[in-house]
């Protein structure tokens, strides 16, 4: 347990109120029980707050005759990241349960304190590290390796020989390893592109729902340190990505793409097969990105992208020669003559 | 049972032979029983249906003939809802049955004739009413609320404290209540945005197969009344979608943007962080809305998203141009001497 | 078992070192054990493959003083898919095995020598060719028909009345059969358009993991023989694919489309309703097909998709317009005056 005043020094924060008010969890008004802090952006929230069970309000708001502490801070967000973290490791460890019902191969080695959920199903070989907890109707595939301290939700699909950190998240529905689209078309018949690399997820990633991750065809697609995908992203076949990159919703990046460290992409955005884009790179949501190499630090928008402001001015350009469309038709008829 | 006679009545149609003919089921020929309604577009239809083993046939043709009833409509496709609604409530309700191998938290309330599939496990708390029915392979996490007469297919992923409510249907492989994607990049690492709200989906809704409807951060992820989403489209985290709005599949609706009723997306449409689109919308496949707000009404296409009909006429407005690519070159060209 | 000096014939290449060295497998360096051919595309790869417990390597470089048996060929891929199937064809055929916790309905008809995995379910008159396999976390429909060697990975949702035929690859997290987005607005309410058709995939048909393939309205879906679609499509009810049809990651095709044999999309495609398109079309990536008939042969790109050529020079003819900004205006202003 920590008291109010506690994280106001953690948060560089004021009290207003009670300081010696003790916290032991953080959640919304919605969902507060007693001794939980709790936020509000505005004064709609702080209402909330105050019906709430919370015994303590985090806030920028400086509200007078407020019922409960007040915890007053300048950056909400922020806080509320560092509290959270704060509270979490106040939890007493969960301590490990394998359900019942987890189909384990007598081969796979699990660690100290790791979960199971139920109908989970785990293949010859696998190696899953302490701490790390897995939900419920997920498949793991032989020869898998899960480091530590990571999590997958339920209904995940690892294949054979995938090799995932420590501190992972993967959300639910997610699919790692599965085979890369290579085909050769020949004749009348498309033959099958063996894939045989698989694929290696960093530490600290995290994956968002239903997302894709396809095995190297013979070496690995690897997913790097502190990288977080949103929900659908496609990683095909022997991509590369770099450290702390931020892709956003139903991106997809083709094979053998590599992408520098703490790149970001908006939603939506494609990235042609073997394009090598460097770090520091931003990429506009609906991009398309098919020139092969992109120097760090670059701005793009468009498909195909180029940069951005280039992009910008140009579509300007356009749209200031069609307003003088008339002019223009003119011009072009009297030249004509 | 119904008669075909008294069908007609209810679709406006007319009888060609025996109207006292009993119904009991509806299904196209190929899938037809004894008894069953079936239904042609065309004379190839009318072959097949009179091949089946259906009692009569709802078409908007007039054959002669013909050796089975027939109910003849103008309009075949309302028709066919109407009567596909009729049949659907003469079903004796099926009894709900538990399979023994769910996994039922001892805390979970379930209401009358609720059915679970096998390998479906739900968690502590969680709440799910009357004639509400969940396939195979589902996770219901703790605190979810699902309402009456809802259907979730199989390998449902639902998280914690979700509210789900009456009548809505939820396609295979949906993953409802994920993290949404908050980070913050600080210094070499990326710090995690706690999700702490959660996702409420009103009555009558119907999400695609694999969609992603992330819970929200702080408060709520809103899906309205009577919204219908198409297979694998995206709802991040505090999006507000309205009543009755359609989206085509692989969309995707970014962090806090809000959606009035009755607005329609196409395909593939993606829709920027905190965009306020108003009601009667209608967004061509494909756009990227990315302008603040969106008026009611309107009518948009492209990336940046434009009004549809300006898009359409700037795009002809430059093709014009380039039909004249050689002239304007030489009037360039004559300029700069 | 094959010698290497056999390989050598299969796919014209020569052979250093003692080519009676005898193959049992074929595996990318770090994941061969010992009989093993592997693989080496640079001499990085080499260096991997001398210390790798394989017999032998195949590679197009001619190392001098290696220390294994090297196959040495013109087309490395090429080679390693025609070995591949050798090896594969090597092994002896795995033994079906019933996983006891499968739930399968006592009417479905399982053929000789099939596999199902741990929970999976299988429904009412559900048939199963011989030899296919069944991943774990499946759920298979009533009336559902599955052909022989076909292979579903885990968490494959199939709804009611699927047809698949042999030789289908099924990713994991795939849903086939669910129903199409028909939907038809009514007041204030929205009416939900009866899907009763099916979905039918021909033999040799490979299927991404996540994608979703809509069951028809009335009649049926259908997915070519031979074609292949990368992760994340989403094909809508009453869709007709060709053969040997290549779907890259992301693309979706609106309802009632069809595509014709051997064509090809990029990522990220999006294909409008009741669209015609011919065959051996190539689509680029991230284009929106609206026009009703594209013609067998033809090259697209951009959204709306035009003639792949026609765009790019477009394209170029506006950015030469760019660069002529300031002409321009000046041009337009003396015009004025």
């Amino acid at each position: 347990m920590i008291t109010v005043n506690e994280m106001a020094k953690l948060v560089g924060g004021s009290v207003q109120g009670n300081g010696d008010v003790k916290i032991t969890g953080l959640a919304p008004a919605a969902f507060a029980r007693d001794g939980d802090l709790t936020f509000a952006l505005d004064e709609g929230e702080m209402k909330a707050a105050e019906k709430s069970k919370a015994a303590c309000v985090l806030t920028r708001l400086k509200p007078s005759g407020f019922p409960k502490t007040v915890l007053i801070v300048n950056d909400l967000k922020e806080s509320l990241v560092v509290l959270y973290n704060v509270v979490q490791k106040m939890k007493p460890s969960e301590k490990g349960t394998i359900h019942p019902t987890a189909v384990i191969d007598e081969t796979a080695v699990l660690g100290e304190n790791v979960s199971v959920g139920p109908y989970t199903v785990i293949g010859k070989n696998a190696r899953i590290g302490d701490n790390s907890a897995l939900g419920a109707n997920c498949s793991i595939g032989d020869n898998v390796t899960i480091g530590s301290s990571t999590r997958l939700y339920s209904n995940v699909s690892v294949y054979e020989l995938s090799v995932i950190g420590n501190n992972v998240i993967i959300h639910a529905g997610v699919v790692i390893g599965s085979d890369g689209f290579g085909f050769i078309p020949k004749g009348d018949r498309v033959l099958k592109v063996p894939q045989m690399g698989n694929v290696v997820i960093e530490d600290d990633v995290e994956i968002g729902a239903n997302c894709c991750i396809d095995r190297g065809t013979f070496s690995n697609t690897v997913i790097g340190k502190g990288t977080k995908l949103d929900n659908l992203v496609q990683v095909a076949h022997n991509v590369k990505l770099g450290r702390n990159v931020l892709i956003a919703g139903q991106s997809g990046i083709a094979g053998s793409a590599t992408v520098g460290d703490n790149t970001m992409m908006g939603g939506q955005v494609g990235v042609s097969d073997h394009v090598s884009i460097g770090k520091d790179v931003k990429i506009g949501a609906q991009s398309g990105v098919s020139k092969q190499t992109v120097r760090d630090g670059a701005v793009l928008f468009g498909c195909p992208a180029k940069d951005a402001n280039e992009i910008r001015k140009q579509t300007a350009f356009v749209a200031r020669l069609y307003k003088n469309a008339g002019k223009i038709r003119k011009l072009l008829k009297k030249f004509s003559e």
